[in-house]
């Protein structure tokens, strides 16, 4: 049957996919792969080739672009195709368009969904769900924005943590790093002067959240700014109130200090 | 070596853990796994067994509240003892105590992430992730509650969207429905009179994410409200200000009516 199945490869690396995803993937007629909307640290293509017994074409950013999908969709018109995605197919917003493309051309699409950063990393820091606000990315420093800062003041004034993504050009295997993030937002603080992120403010950094050995500090931001994360990808969270529980999760999974005891409510 | 793996089981079946789930629990002592943090439609026991073969305990949230988690710490102060949990292990912070006793006594702890119901409504919905305000529960009606009702109203002020859990009583079979979670907070207004929720107000209902046959339905609340979205497990998503690529994906995706398009900002 020909359609259009996005399969996300979750986290990490080629075991990262679901059961799922692998079964779909062996009975397809062709495979496509993009690598660029999130950086997956040990991602072997040759071994999920074996995984799966086929061959994968991986796509760049620009044919993709340029072309508007066009290969993946004439693939799609014909017989059963699958786009292999990191993390989930469409927490990133790059792939909806591609999709609405294929259902204008009267091509079924399914969605396979894989792990996605987003969730795994407010699982692996302990705290709780319900007390995010709005997510948002960081970007590198050549290409300043106010949107990070604001958003990380306007979740705090309702007492709410913030998740920020931080900015990558896996093309260039470039990774905003924690300490330029917090350079950054400290630059921007300097200008707004809305005394919301001081050197005492509390944050956690991540580093590599679904790897092996993955890392979570927890501290004020004079505490993490020069900690050492090893290698990408990074994430950070600005943090609002915290209950009692979400500070006795970030002291014995974060090695938080032992000063965050005061900061819950 | 001893060490306690908790390990996310994704999405609906069996099919949604990951290779590396997979893996980890081919190798272990003991598996214990709990049925009750939420709802896998099509999950097969024996099924799971098998693919690990290995004997999995289910364990109810009775004996793990009132043991404190005992039976699976004894077990992973000998070996290798994986817990596997619906979803990603945790999303819902009903295990993190778990994870602190074992640090507390000197277990290694480490997670398999899985696909969570978060980010697998926010892709599946075709709407940018980074426009969703805090996320709410929404309770049965014999235990009324304000707080998803003023979440909802908050987020709609800043513009964004809420994602609504729907409460389950898995031991009892019981579903919030959205009908029913839909005219709790229609009670919930004629109270408070906000004007905030309106049989005009635009949601997205979602039924079955990551089943074959999951259901996405946007539309106002009079169209939505007694629409058939057939079984388990449901949530909802109150809209904020979208984007015209959102109102075109849920166009594309959601069935959404073409009114929807002056809503776009």
């Amino acid at each position: 049957m020909n359609e259009l199945v996005f399969v996300g490869l979750g986290l990490n690396d080629e075991y990262g996919i679901t059961l799922k995803g692998l079964e779909e993937a062996k009975t397809a007629n062709t495979i496509f792969m993009e690598t660029y909307t999130s950086h997956m640290p040990n991602f072997n293509l040759q071994h999920l080739e074996k995984l799966c017994n086929k061959k994968i074409h991986v796509i760049t950013r620009q044919t993709l672009e340029e072309e508007n999908g066009k290969q993946i969709l004439q693939a799609a018109k014909e017989g059963k195709t699958i786009f292999f995605v990191p993390g989930d197919p469409f927490i990133a917003t790059t792939h909806v368009t591609l999709r609405i493309d294929a259902i204008k051309l009267g091509i079924p699409t399914r969605i396979i969904h894989g792990i996605s950063i987003m969730s795994a990393i407010v699982s692996f820091s302990g705290l709780h769900n319900y007390k995010f606000g709005k997510t948002v990315t960081i970007p590198f420093p050549e290409t300043p924005a106010e949107t990070p800062y604001n958003v990380i003041v306007q979740n705090k004034k309702v007492g709410l943590h913030t998740l920020c993504l931080l900015d990558l050009k896996e093309s260039e295997n470039r990774y905003l790093t924690i300490n330029q993030a917090l350079k950054t937002l400290q630059m921007m603080e300097a200008q707004k002067q809305q005394n919301c992120l001081t050197l005492n403010t509390a944050v956690v950094g991540i580093a590599r959240v679904g790897n092996d050995c993955p890392v979570l500090k927890a501290g004020f931001i004079k505490d993490v700014i020069d900690f050492d994360f090893g290698p990408p990808p990074y994430s950070l969270i600005f943090l609002g109130d915290m209950h009692f529980m979400e500070v006795d999760a970030l002291i014995a999974f974060a090695d938080a200090p032992n000063e965050f005891r005061r900061l819950s409510t």
